[in-house]
């Protein structure tokens, strides 16, 4: 029995998320229903194909399920985020109707991973830089010598996806990894390459890199005294949730000139045309970007639908969201 | 018995290339002969200093050693090279008298490749571009998404010291690595974890990394033909020697804007600061700098006197010379 799935990314994504291969797959295996009107449903037409769906599989854009809509969806087995943080789409609720929850994600981190050593490597080498030097006529930069990563510490802060699968690429530079993380053990830690440490020996470290999800435990958890601890000559990372720095001390930082900084994440996005920051020699600023890639996009909802093939075959899952993780979401 | 060495760094730049352990080690080996007049040697002073040393420890602008020099230099056993290549340092016939060569290329290979993917993870995610952007005010660019390096095809032409220390850094990232250099047999090839494969073949990948060295057989060897093979989207990266490239065909494919290139050498070094190039959209470029870290250069001397140390003891060298080497050293 092929599930009836109603497809709910908004048409002018859809091809960014779902490949040739993807489409196969869900005609293999599930019943899709696929949005033909040529626009978005409205509200009506969204409510009754809910109502009738056995799967729903969303992304980027996707309309929020509300506990009153999952009420009417009693077929509902199973949705299939195709992007990442779920918190906003499904209500807690959903655990508890037995309604499978999986989300891509782990994919995303891919990603991002790939981000962080691309800011890092282009820091450490001012890149940026030397590019906008050379576009104004200049060559050699006098006391600008970049730095190598091989042989230094990375500090990482919480040992999320994104940060697993930045550590994951750090392997051939035999860097030491040390990982602030309340819920990572010792022996954790250890499986990634890597020690556990306290929150202030990361912020002491060389390269700091931020994993931490937006959640009130995190809210500006690196205050004005931890973020004085970021050594002199260090690259600074975050490429999470921007509220977990204090904005002001940080702001403050960086235009004393005395580390580097590469942000993808800032408090208010889009950041407002005249914020300072834009102006700083010591930042590499990226438009929230760190997750997007075409290849990780494409393969965003193909990845789902095979979790939840998996799924129904009892077998192994890698995406699926439980109730717990739901709460630590970003 | 410790040689007599002379260390013949200009002086402006011995601190960037001799550590506090390297000079201690040169205390404890040997007995180097520093210059110690607060200026660089004149003509005179040099012929007498080489007619009577032992060894010699060189660098960037360490004067050319002749072989009307070595004639006069019946004492000297080993000169090792803290930086690049020998070939303008010591002549040829230096092999026949017996002396032995030493060269920290090798350890700046390192630099050059920690570089490579620098400039390759950038450019696949245009960091440069968005920074840019970033600083004029705005926010997301449309249609401008970032690609990923995991499982891409990496084309590499000469399996250089360069490009063996780019492809060990390649490794988490699951790519499949074709290098053309006529010298490689398959097997070593395969100790790569690369595949051999034919010019256009490694013309033809999505990324392609220059690393031959400037010879007279490697001149403009990447022909107006094989330039057209690079496809549409690809990332072309230069950090070994520009001449291998024909600069006019070159230039023409960058300007129709189909790939991007990432390069750090040019025809004519400086660059013009009027050259067309400097313009251009689809390009990251830097003056020369893919071999240049703080790290690198200062451990350029100290890898030399190791070596040095190993040669006398009998053990296995890093960092010894040949005349076949010298004769295909850039």
């Amino acid at each position: 029995m092929k599930l009836k799935t109603l497809v709910l990314s908004p048409q002018s994504r859809l091809d960014e998320v779902c490949s040739e291969d993807c489409r196969a797959r869900l005609y293999e295996y599930f019943e899709p229903v696929w949005n033909e009107t040529g626009r978005d449903y409205i509200q009506e037409e969204l409510s009754a194909l809910v109502a009738d769906a056995e799967a729903i599989i969303t992304s980027w854009g996707s309309p929020g399920l509300t506990d009153e809509m999952l009420e009417k969806a009693v077929k509902l087995r199973v949705i299939g985020h195709a992007a990442g943080t779920v918190k906003n789409l499904v209500p807690k609720q959903i655990f508890s109707r037995g309604i499978k929850v999986f989300s891509a994600a782990p994919r995303i981190a891919q990603s991002v991973g790939e981000y962080c050593l691309a800011a890092l490597l282009a820091s450490l080498r001012f890149l940026p830089a030397f590019d906008s030097s050379m576009r104004e006529g200049k060559w050699k930069i006098a006391g600008m010598k970049g730095s190598e990563l091989t042989g230094s510490t990375v500090g990482i802060i919480s040992a999320s996806s994104t940060a697993r699968a930045f550590i994951k690429l750090l392997a051939p530079f035999q860097v030491n990894v040390l990982i602030y993380d309340p819920y990572l053990t010792e022996e954790g830690a250890a499986r990634l390459n890597a020690r556990k440490a306290a929150l202030e020996e990361v912020m002491s470290c060389p390269i700091i890199s931020v994993h931490a999800p937006k959640l009130p435990a995190t809210e500006r958890m690196l205050t004005r005294d931890l973020l004085a601890l970021i050594p002199d000559g260090a690259v600074f990372i975050n490429s999470s949730r921007d509220p977990v720095v204090d904005e002001q001390a940080f702001m403050e930082e960086l235009q004393s000139g005395r580390f580097f900084a590469a942000l993808d994440v800032f408090e208010k996005e889009p950041l407002a045309a005249e914020h300072p920051i834009r102006s700083l020699p010591n930042v590499l600023l990226t438009p929230h970007i760190a997750g997007a890639s075409v290849q990780g996009h494409l393969a965003l909802m193909g990845e789902v639908v095979e979790d939840i093939i998996r799924s129904q075959r009892g077998e192994k899952t890698a995406y699926e969201v439980t109730e717990k993780m739901w709460e630590v979401m970003a």
